[in-house]
Order: structure tokens, then sequence, then C-alpha cells
């Protein structure tokens, strides 16, 4: 997983366990896609600060996901109904199906669609 | 929902945010059904003790609940994927489908029972 993805979800689900100032420089970098120099200019603080701020909120969220883990498990679940998900398109290619049939396999495919919205 | 199930479903989630000394009564408590006499005199500590510690984690617990809201997360994608399991169901009913359709579906709902299982 890329660098970023990793810390944009870290922020995701553990990010409102930081600070306030640690959680809009995060933020800043994570979300924003903001560069450091630009940070460190914005709000008066040395790169080095907002590098090592970046630092410490990545080792603080990677802590709370070793001792939790449930992005591990909110993962394995998307990987599942990304499964669902495939095979709900597997069926509407065979043509045999009836009306009653794709109804009800397009309801499954409208609520894999739902829960990948929502992880 | 009944309150030991809510506090299991928070001590599953957030339970290890817990100091040791609290998840282990904690856990006998809520897990392990012992009540609170019967810990206070296995552990040589006050009812009274007992009984605020559990109120403490209670509030802990609920309090990273409110900050993360991840248990809110899971019940709803729980609930939608309830949902998927009752429609392939459903599906076992119409007797009209073939076998590759049945396939498809009953790999559905194996990929649905794992995901309640995991959840």
């Amino acid at each position: 997983m890329e660098k970023i993805v990793r810390q944009s979800l870290l922020y995701d689900f553990y990010g409102e366990l930081l600070t306030n100032h640690q959680k809009s420089i995060y933020e800043d970098f994570v979300l924003n896609d903001i560069g450091i120099s630009e940070i460190a200019a914005l709000r008066g603080i040395s790169r080095q600060g907002v590098h090592d701020l970046i630092r410490r909120c990545d080792a603080t969220l990677e802590n709370y996901e070793d001792t939790l883990k449930l992005i591990e498990k909110f993962l394995k679940i998307k990987s599942w109904v990304t499964k669902i998900h495939t095979l709900t398109g597997e069926f509407d290619k065979l043509s045999i199906a009836s009306i009653q049939e794709k109804e009800l396999v397009d309801q499954i495919n409208d609520i894999s669609n739902q829960i990948l919205d929502e992880i």
C-alpha cells in the first residue's frame, strides 16, 4: 500500500484521537496534499517541526492500529464485499436468469455498492 | 440493545485500550459473567471498588466510540450483509434457477456468512 493511502486510512479510522493541532497539520499534509515547506511557511514553524509532528502522528496512529486492528478487519470485509460485487456482475452475464432472479441479484449488487461506499 | 451486549461490543472493539487491570476485571464481569460480589471476593477488593471500576471502563469505552464511531459503522455494515444473506436465501426458494446461477448465489451466501462470522 502506498504510504499516503495508508496515512489516509489511519487518519480516517483514528484521526479523532489526535490533538486538534496534530489533526490540523496531518490533515493538511495527508488529505489536502500540502507540502511540508508550505505548511511550515503558512504556520510559521520550521520544516523540521512539521516533519517531526507528521512522523509522531504516523507512530501514534499506527500504534492504535497495532492495538485495535480495526483497519485490518475493515479491509478484510471490504475484500469480501468486493468479491460479492464481482459475483453479481458475473451473474448479470448469464442471459438465462429470470426477471425475479435478476431482481434479487440487483438488490444484492446495490447493497454491496452501498457497503463499499461506506468502507 | 441490552447493556451487557453493548458492553461486550465495546470491549471487543476498544478493550485493548484499557489497562491490564481494567481489562481483566471488565472481562470477568462482561465476558465471563462473574458477579460483582464474586469478583470482589476473588480479588480481595470491595464491591464498591469493582462497581466503580466497571463504570469507569464503560465511560472510557463509550468515549472511544463517541469519538471514533467504529461500532456504529460496523453495525451498519452488518445489517447490510445480513440483508444480502437473506436475499440469497430467497433466491434459493426460486426453483427455476439454473445450476450456474445457483453456484454463484451459493458463493455469495458463503461470503456473507464469512463476513457475519468476522463482524
